[in-house]
């Protein structure tokens, strides 16, 4: 069966069925089905908006990725971005473009995904909107709540405080690689780092936080680099997976270069007051592995500029 | 110069430094440029989400509309959602997807357009992201924010309600028929109803709201089917503009057709319970016009079912 056999009210009514046994949160006043979903939040609190796409042949191919894996790491983005604000998700929007050829189940499989990461971390899917198009693509904006004037921001780093990161880095990278060579459909999606986020609002010493999506240098550009900042990275502290090197070498990667500039983890760098909470108190308070990668230099104090390796689109 | 010159980087400095310069109302309090946007709605309001996407050669064509024109009413379609549920906008993000090879001064325009009418209703550019992709596309999520439970909804009509409009309908098809036929490019942009749209949610006899972008008989079928109703309409009491069969006799349309099917309008179709406010008094609450187009019935009693001429994507 093909899009077009069900027509855009046929996709939207099943993406309908589908949301709807899922279930909502308290919170979800209207939900999807109406000209626009009504969401109650905390008293006093902030709302946090994002948006990210996946483009079919620029961020997924679907010759080596399910489609319910496509829907996953779609949501993980986002809901990604909200972690590196501290927010609490809300819930989502997701606008699908699809050619009227593809078949319905990849459109079944890639809601399914959404909604297991849906469930998972509570961010019902709110709404949406379908459209015929070239190429496949899914545009989902999610909204967040966070206690008022607590967001975590990239502002703030100074020279001299230091530079941490959850988990580990590189796992994305070598999935993809792995994928690549195997020719098995890539399996791993990571997950959102939510809980990490909330906490680190309540770390007074906590100055500003991104999440790891583009790679630890390109990100750490962003973060610092509106300022006048760089981050000065010793990639042997940088932690990775277990025989990472030796994984690594198998699939013919170099592992620092992926430690360094692999996207995709979706953990947390952040900056802190320098010689404040170690590592090891952060990841108590956090819950999740805490490691010290480095810290904040001036722009110019660098012997050479980093490679600020991440993905460019054009 | 084309996209793949300034590159995603490029581009997002550039809709940066223009939607800083358009400023920001006082409830966004960290705008464009981070993970994502933190804005404070009113004490004890709920918010609106939505989302809608423009696709090139499904919703535009490039050959009849300037950039800015796509740019607006991109903006206006989403912010239509808002007044249709009775909220105030307070910002929205925008996804772009384009071809490497696309001239820069089209995505220039689309962003001027874009925040043309972001300033007009103050509804801020709060973020977005950039993608490559073989066609055009902009994907947008508007947030909003309304009185605790006061938002309008599509349930709640019931047989025997008054169906009203506000405005005029036709005028966005009648103008896309003419600059189809003339070669110029169109210029029509229609408004979002969000000052009505709130003084509905004011009006304690009014039942249900939609705006009217699919048409007028597709978007009454959208209202009332869910629940087993359907519309009774009279076609001599839409409102049309002046001198409307004229005008649509020069282009080759049906008048009667146009106002039943044409889409975009963007006004709003909204039940009133039986026998309260006259057109008259619902047009000084909402100071634009008014009009009585017809009645709630049951599904089954009219004589035919109504024709859903709208617009479909498959």
């Amino acid at each position: 069966m093909r899009l077009r056999d069900i027509g855009e009210f046929g996709l939207i009514a099943r993406i309908e069925r589908a949301a709807r046994r899922a279930g909502s949160p308290t919170w979800v006043r209207i939900g999807i089905g109406d000209d626009a979903a009504v969401v109650r939040p905390r008293r006093g609190e902030d709302v946090v908006l994002s948006t990210d796409a996946l483009v079919e042949d620029v961020h997924f191919r679907r010759s080596n990725e399910s489609a319910r894996s496509i829907g996953r790491r779609a949501l993980v983005a986002n809901l990604s971005d909200l972690a590196a604000m501290g927010a609490r998700p809300l819930g989502f929007t997701c606008a699908l473009a699809a050619p009227p050829e593809l078949a319905v189940s990849t459109l079944d499989g890639i809601v399914a995904g959404l909604l297991i990461e849906a469930g998972k971390h509570r961010c019902p899917l709110l709404g949406g909107n379908v459209s015929a198009a070239r190429e496949l693509s899914l545009t989902l904006a999610v909204l967040g709540g966070v206690g008022r004037g607590r967001a975590l921001t990239r502002s703030g780093a100074r020279a001299g405080d230091d530079l941490f990161v959850t988990g580990v880095l590189g796992a994305a990278a070598l999935a993809r690689a792995r994928a690549e060579r195997s020719g098995r459909p890539m399996r791993h999606v990571p997950q959102p780092r939510l809980a990490a986020g909330r906490a680190l609002t309540r770390i007074r010493a906590v100055r500003a936080c991104i999440d790891l999506s583009d790679g630890l240098l390109a990100d750490a550009a962003h973060l610092l680099g509106p300022a006048g900042l760089a981050a000065d990275i010793d990639p042997d502290a940088v932690p990775r997976p277990a025989r990472f090197s030796a994984a690594c070498a198998r699939v013919g990667l170099d592992p620092v270069r992926t430690l360094m500039t692999g996207g995709e983890d979706y953990e947390l760098l952040f900056v802190v007051r320098g010689a404040r909470p170690t590592a090891a108190e952060l990841a108590r308070r956090l819950r999740v592995p805490v490691s010290r990668v480095g810290r904040v230099v001036s722009a110019g104090s660098l012997a050479e500029p980093a490679d600020a390796g991440g993905w460019r689109h054009f």
